[in-house]
């Protein structure tokens, strides 16, 4: 039996659009039958972020960035035209029209394809996150993991 | 006989410079030989514009965005140090001292080397953007053929 | 005897959170054992740039790049939160507290485990930058050699 293909994506970015490209490509891959991992790291690691606050005791810092930064998903603006968060408003009434998933519905349909979202650990303690704010079912790991799943890959991006 | 080496680029940024690295990139990897494809997704998709006016029938939406984004390669700005448009004439004022290729001859280069320039239909759905509006001799499909052509690639860039 | 693995990374952008990726999975891979590149082009190129000020002859424009672009890794800023400086003293701030390595010693490292780090000659040319102003014992290059170390990549990414 042939091995199985496989694709992995290094998630950097915590921009809606760049996102909204990494898990399109993960869900197309996984529909012809790849393995996909999808490592978020930096600010990726916003994506998974549970949309609720969730209280923990936290250093002024991790505090600090826990409020800058997006929580989840849907709060993400874009890459361009952000234009004081008129751009994301565009694009989502933009996808409502053409039928196009929004991007926590592109995120729930890569768990259900089997997609490992893996959460950097590394990043994840600099930036204050801890795993109770983070999405359910998800794996965590530091770069020894994204190596391993990527040196058999056919298809490694950065996004 | 061996097979022949493959190079797949997803272009998703829609900035001059960023496009330049990509057309370099798969211009040199078709001088050693290999088959090169660009996908053409999200503001990439911009570098694929022509830079006169087409005149078609579009939604509100549809009318804003081709008015906000830029038509066509040499219209692009660059993702650092724009200065309201003066990073662009420098770079593009010491390409020239230097004879190295604009944007839209590294294109029309590639296009000669048989490079697969492929626009996402599935963005340029959501962008209201249409064929006339894009180049002559250009392919469209969507991540499917993007993970197609990619899947026995040697490099694969997502730019 | 089975070849070894290979990790190549194109280090394009000029950011200091972009840069400390791609040499945490330079390290990360070395230390799997894999032969690593990082091929350093446009403002990638001024993470090796040196921090003192080497006295050269240059044209005006190549002055100006000069001046414009960070001096060395130290001195990049942030892709997001840059908030004029804050963000990257922030970050420092957190890393020195969770005893993360900084990046200019996260260079050091990549020299220590062999990886190699090639300086794209073609927009060194184009900045203006001279083999003076960069670090020691790296090496120099176009895309040839970038794609040449590529093409039996195992990781091959675009940062």
């Amino acid at each position: 039996m042939p091995e199985k293909k496989r694709t992995t994506i290094i998630l950097f970015s915590g921009e809606y659009d760049k996102a909204m490209a990494a898990y399109i490509i993960a869900n197309g891959a996984a529909a012809y039958d790849h393995e996909v991992t999808i490592f978020h790291t930096f600010w990726g690691l916003n994506a998974l972020r549970k949309d609720n606050q969730v209280p923990l005791k936290k250093g002024f810092m991790e505090k600090m960035f826990g409020k800058m930064m997006p929580r989840g998903a849907d709060k993400m603006g874009l890459s361009k035209m952000n234009y004081l968060g008129m751009g994301p408003k565009m694009i989502k009434q933009v996808m409502k029209k053409h039928n196009a998933m929004p991007l926590p519905d592109l995120i729930s349909m890569a768990q259900e394809q089997d997609v490992k979202l893996l959460a950097c650990t590394m990043t994840m303690d600099l930036l204050g996150l801890q795993k109770e704010e983070l999405l359910d079912n998800i794996e965590y790991g530091g770069v020894g993991a994204y190596v391993g799943d990527s040196e058999d890959a056919n298809i490694t991006l950065f996004i």
